[in-house]
């Protein structure tokens, strides 16, 4: 169920991409579109498209496919009769789930449960997962001020509208019932792009210009050396500053009258550059976090699933209680989050949309559970992870005017490229030879193949990506 | 493809439900569940529960099932092996599309395109769908106050959170890169529960309560006189004053510094309890919009589909320029937004997400589609909603102190009940003669049959109706 290696017919876009965005240029936006694909012909680790060419790819649909394109177990899957009917028939999970869903959840998202929470709510995408979850904390952190779960008449009549606007017109929203709460969110992270997550996002300027946004506080993110190993003590410097700095903007934002519901933080920062931190910071963070009654959210959209060789990134922490909440998407194929029961909405309908996530997707995720139990795809995630961040020490050495800053957890690895012209024209250089690539941050290249990439494919494209540095 | 009648063999919910609540219990909040379904045994109008009780459902999880359980057209795509390859690799729709994504794209949403519009962006649910369109409102806003589509480097840099943090860490949201625009909505509309749709929802208390939300004008919707026809005078009246007041609060708003990108109004509110408003409504709206240089964004998310009659709910307006933006989801099965030229984002990943939407949705959309033409389905749904609402009226001269108010569009159709308690009563006594119902507002039933839902069905529900309420 996988080619032997990447085989090039045209340049990439090749005539008939150009084609096709050429086409889909009268519809929509093209100007992120890189190519067409086959999906038909893609297999594993290759992805095929329409002109032809077969791609290793170490982006992997920026990181959400688990394992691999057609894997045999996911189409089998889709022969039984039972599952038809759960992809045809979508049904509002909320109130009219079907009769296997909790069976469903316990044997897929339960077993994979983070430590110390035993609740899941599924969710369709990032966004809604990292959205729902910061109204779970602004829920449970009114109650927590209340001290009882019963919003009041006043809060209720203020946040609803009809009667308040139509006595005052106008601050109907800043009642005491629609408080004026805060997420606080780290420099360079990422959490998605409505407009309650985008208030959290601060990766690319791009992302939030012209968009409306909250006044919510956000500190620092460790930028840290590596080798981590290398530059332990002047890291640990860094990371007491920003630890310093998101307490005092949880006393300011307090101080301010926006208090900080909750802390929401990636294990590594993915989109902002790949930017990681010691297990003793996102510790003392957790602390801080308790200390001063702030939620503690942990997102895993990009992290969990099994990339970094554990399950979710956080478990690399060593922690009995990693947070309150971990929200997933991507790799789960179902988005979603975690939270322990004190997080849990005490209503029905606060919580809630039409679809609550998609059963279909569920079925996918207990199959890719089990291929990677069966096929121990943590430990190879870790032996092909080793064998990559090797292979980047090496080239960094190798071509030092170019690469910088190689690191890793798993597969879940980066390098950086002395500028970013550098970068897109590696990145080109390397599709044309047969790997996909994405980038990250302002001028890192990030490595995310599928759970089914081997020692094997590591060496296959470090020889490719070593010829393309070589013509550099 | 269906059955012949509702069948029933325990109240609803039975005891197989009661035990899968309690255990859903153990791993969410299930305040909302109403019973759990076989989805395998479901067919066409009728929805089968894990006690096999089989019901005759005028709600299709909350409005998104179009042709009902099980159709055979559905259950027959999957059979094709192309299509395995579709639902199993779920790509990233921005940057890898599939081949046939523009040709599936003119077969399915195109085809359908509100009169003006030429263009559409995929996403995955109703909320996605709006809160980009409000983005892609706000993009053009600014586009339009700038006088050319390229942000400054103030603007770059105000919103680019790490350059400007790291200087003042206050404020960093609030440069003119995060502009205070606002979008106006109306009382008692529903737009979504992430933040930024949130801020535009008005429709129940207990969705909004202990959430932050942005300060933007709400207008008030129509409180109308039914049968419409017979209170044309009061009606106008009553019209005359809410877009009289909308132009207030769009001139208030732009006083106050945080002007009106865009204008987010639903054909009927349906969530906020089935209010229709006239076509003049709708036309004078939409000149005020453009009288304002405000973007007119027409929320389809549930009218759209073809339960009115007309695909689009928008189309019984009579206008060649409904809207700017058109926005859609449930029983279009993806989500997504119709726009003009105009409302394109100028730049890559500013309107993005990882998924952009499912292939596999579209899949299934261009063949409900199909089925829609080819069995004339809009014909039959005006046909049965003739039936339905003739058949509302003569309940509520019948039960005079128990309904009032019969008011619909196609199937798309309400009643009052005369309270609260009322409605819950009669909504489980139908539950357990074989009706599935469901509530909107403060009072009102709605229903929301699928387009399957012929004049035969019609009978076979205002029989059990009239028997509950005869009971009443
Ligand atoms: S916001 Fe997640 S699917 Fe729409």
């Amino acid at each position: 169920c996988d080619y032997d290696g990447p085989a090039m017919k045209t340049q990439v876009p090749g005539p008939r991409s150009q084609e096709l965005t050429k086409q889909l240029g009268e519809i929509q936006n093209v100007g992120a579109v890189n190519f067409f694909c086959n999906y038909n012909e893609s297999r594993g680790n290759y992805l095929v498209d329409v002109d032809g060419n077969r791609m290793l790819d170490l982006y992997t649909q920026i990181s959400s496919i688990p394992l691999g394109y057609n894997h045999p177990a996911l189409i089998k899957l889709m022969a039984h009769p039972d599952n038809l009917s759960t992809i045809v028939n979508r049904p509002a999970l909320g109130i009219l789930p079907p009769g296997n869903f909790p069976e469903k959840l316990m044997e897929s998202l339960l077993s994979v449960a983070p430590s110390g929470m035993t609740r899941v709510q599924t969710m369709a995408c990032g966004s809604c997962s990292n959205e729902n979850a910061y109204k779970a904390m602004f829920i449970w952190y009114r109650n927590k001020e209340r001290g009882h779960n019963t919003p009041s008449a006043e809060d209720l009549s203020s946040c609803m509208v009809n009667q308040v606007c139509e006595r005052t017109l106008t601050n109907h929203h800043l009642g005491p019932g629609c408080p004026d709460l805060s997420i606080l969110s780290f420099m360079g992270g990422f959490h998605g792009r409505t407009l309650g997550c985008l208030a959290t996002t601060h990766s690319k300027a791009i992302h939030k210009v012209d968009v409306p946004s909250l006044d919510w506080p956000i500190a620092p993110f460790p930028k840290l050396k590596y080798p981590l190993e290398e530059f332990a003590r002047e890291n640990a410097q860094e990371e007491a500053r920003c630890l310093e700095e998101a307490e005092d903007q949880i006393v300011k934002w307090r101080h301010k009258g926006k208090p900080v519901a909750g802390i929401v933080i990636e294990p590594i920062q993915a989109e902002g550059g790949d930017n990681h931190a010691s297990p003793e910071f996102f510790k003392s963070l957790r602390n801080i976090a308790r200390k001063h009654g702030c939620a503690f959210h942990v997102d895993e959209v990009q992290t969990g699933g099994g990339c970094t060789g554990k399950f979710w990134a956080h478990e690399h922490w060593g922690m009995d209680d990693p947070g309150d909440i971990v929200s997933f998407s991507k790799k789960l194929l179902t988005g979603g989050f975690y939270h322990k029961n004190e997080l849990q909405a005490d209503q029905p309908y606060r919580i809630f949309n039409t679809w609550m996530g998609d059963p279909s997707k569920n079925l996918f995720l207990t199959e890719v559970l089990n291929v990677i139990r069966t096929e121990n795809l943590l430990e190879e995630v870790t032996r092909s992870g080793k064998a990559l961040l090797n292979g980047l020490y090496e080239l960094q050495t190798q071509y030092p005017g170019i690469l910088s800053r190689a690191r890793g957890q798993g597969t879940f690895c980066a390098i950086d490229v002395c500028d970013d012209a550098t970068r897109t024209s590696i990145i080109l250089k390397a599709r044309n030879k047969g790997v996909v690539l994405g980038g990250c941050g302002d001028r890192s290249i990030r490595f995310r193949p599928a759970l089914v990439f081997k020692e094997y494919h590591v060496h296959l494209f470090l020889n490719i990506f070593n010829d393309v540095l070589a013509q550099h």
